[in-house]
């Protein structure tokens, strides 16, 4: 007994930048964004794209594509690495904003980037364990709020980096299907520092800080550097061992979707994984780094493209924690 | 194939305001904070107690008591309903507090103070699955930062409510165990608004509003009358087809541990519930809601008492959101 996706969905932000326009912002010469940064456009949420606004249009996409409607989920969950807001949990938000059946059962679910990644394998354990019949997957980031604002001047790596959007899945039981296998995830905290935003939290309590002391760890830090070379360090020996505990090998597999991390992590990709490059799903210059909405973005535009039913995808990435992910779907 | 609980260890900081200091905070008569809102003292954080230190000093606590350690896990469940920070996800800053070996995996679970509940739940489903071996759950909260501070006049009630702490419980497989029965949990979203911080996501960016707004945004707002109103109309039907699934009635069950919601909620719980007085955990005086952490605080005290070892326990709350989640465990 696993699962099959039924339907997916998505929603992406009306306003775009344009790469002139982040070269503008940036105080760049005309063309960096593009060159050096690989970016085409940047979606960014207006004042009517919420989290929240973002999820329910997410949702409403992926219904309008199947037969199934909200009462027939038995669980929600909302799997994003940012928060909409600090409580209630963001999944009641979401019900509440589609005006959903009561009774739905439902939670939040954050492993930063891997978010939607954990509630797949996650699922996979529900489904195996006979728990629900269907399960709806939501993954929502508002990523810009924080790195395109003119609080600081701007930092031109993680500005150009992000862009928001959400995503929603419909996975059902099905005692023939497969499910996510592969799966495998690791937490290697030796990179913990390398990728934060410190405030938000109870740890740096705005109601006993500075205005600009809380503005300042509002901030997304980020040592590029440092978490590339961590990633880079760790990523072959963990995805050899993924796959052969399925005894595959990339050239067994039709697509490699890794989180669309940075320009510069995507075109290492092939070096680091033995994936051939036309393999490598890469939409970095339209979409950007959409945080835990990159992987479910893409796999459902993959979803959408001709002669993909039945293909191989392989979902990898890493993310702030830092942590390490994978698992292999059949579309 | 279930779980046993294997361990549980707990944190409670080490200030503590007495329900004098209370009164005086709030500029109440001597005695009001006792009589009116069943305060005797309330464990309050302080610097060196964020809640990953509380949270860490938790599964140390755990640890202590059993012969396994850290490298003998393979998943860690951090089931909270506040953030300590925005980003990197919270269970990636405990294992880097605790120093754990690499490679374990983590993600952050929020269903506000259900919490461990869901936890417990999903704890379940992935054991019955076989996905790991032991899983520990940590719940960490720091909700007094919110309550107590002097931004705003203080409000009487969500003054005296909260209170900080920690707990760990470490799970582990077992055929024969029936592990955590009984099982439900619904999302009754039209009392979303009768609880609520809004501030602290995305959805209140600080860098688009001012100091005063963000503060503002960034307190407790509770309408506890139709909060109370709310759950009250809902909770006698949950828990009857709760019990009826397990086909058990109150009387069958030792001990009744209801999440610490409010001095007036637990004084109801009998009548509510068909419980006697004397099956129900209350240690509100002492120890208040101390939001998701309050379930497995007391859990963990009730595993210490003398006699209750293969005692059953009905766990048992709402949360923001609003949820219900119910579930049997055996001791």
């Amino acid at each position: 007994m696993a699962f099959d996706i039924v339907s997916s969905g998505i929603y992406l932000p009306k306003n775009r930048w344009s790469s002139e326009q982040m070269d503008a912002f940036l105080g760049l010469p005309v063309g960096t964004a593009k060159k050096r940064f690989g970016v085409a456009y940047r979606h960014v949420a207006g004042e009517m794209e919420s989290a929240i606004d973002m999820g329910r249009m997410a949702v409403e996409d992926c219904l309008s594509r199947t037969e199934f409607s909200l009462s027939d989920i038995d669980l929600v969950i909302y799997a994003s690495g940012t928060h909409h807001q600090s409580l209630p949990y963001d999944a009641s938000a979401l019900l509440a904003a589609l005006d959903a059946p009561f009774g739905i059962e439902s939670f939040d679910l954050n492993s930063t980037c891997l978010s939607f990644l954990t509630a797949l394998d996650l699922s996979h354990s529900l489904f195996l364990a006979k728990r629900y019949q269907r399960i709806l997957i939501v993954t929502s980031e508002v990523a810009t709020g924080v790195t395109l604002n003119r609080s600081f001047p701007p930092q031109q790596e993680t500005a150009t980096l992000f862009a928001d959007g959400a995503a929603a899945f419909l996975l059902e039981a099905n005692e023939q299907s497969v499910g996510f296998i592969a799966r495998r995830f690791e937490t290697h905290h030796s990179g913990y520092k390398y990728c934060q935003i410190p405030g938000g939290g109870s740890f740096h309590n705005p109601h006993r800080i500075s205005h600009d002391e809380n503005l300042n760890l509002c901030r997304f830090f980020m040592d590029g550097k440092n978490l590339f070379r961590k990633v880079a360090q760790v990523l072959p020996t963990f995805l050899k061992a993924g796959l052969e505990s399925v005894q595959l090998t990339p050239a067994d597999i039709d697509y490699l979707l890794p989180h669309q991390a940075s320009f510069r992590a995507l075109a290492k990709m092939p070096k680091m994984t033995g994936f051939a490059a036309e393999q490598v799903i890469n939409r970095f210059p339209t979409l950007g780094n959409q945080v835990a909405a990159s992987i479910p973005i893409n796999l459902h535009l993959l979803r959408q493209e001709p002669d993909t039913k039945g293909k191989s995808v392989l979902l990898m990435g890493s993310a702030a924690g830092l942590s390490l992910g994978m698992g292999l779907i059949y579309l």
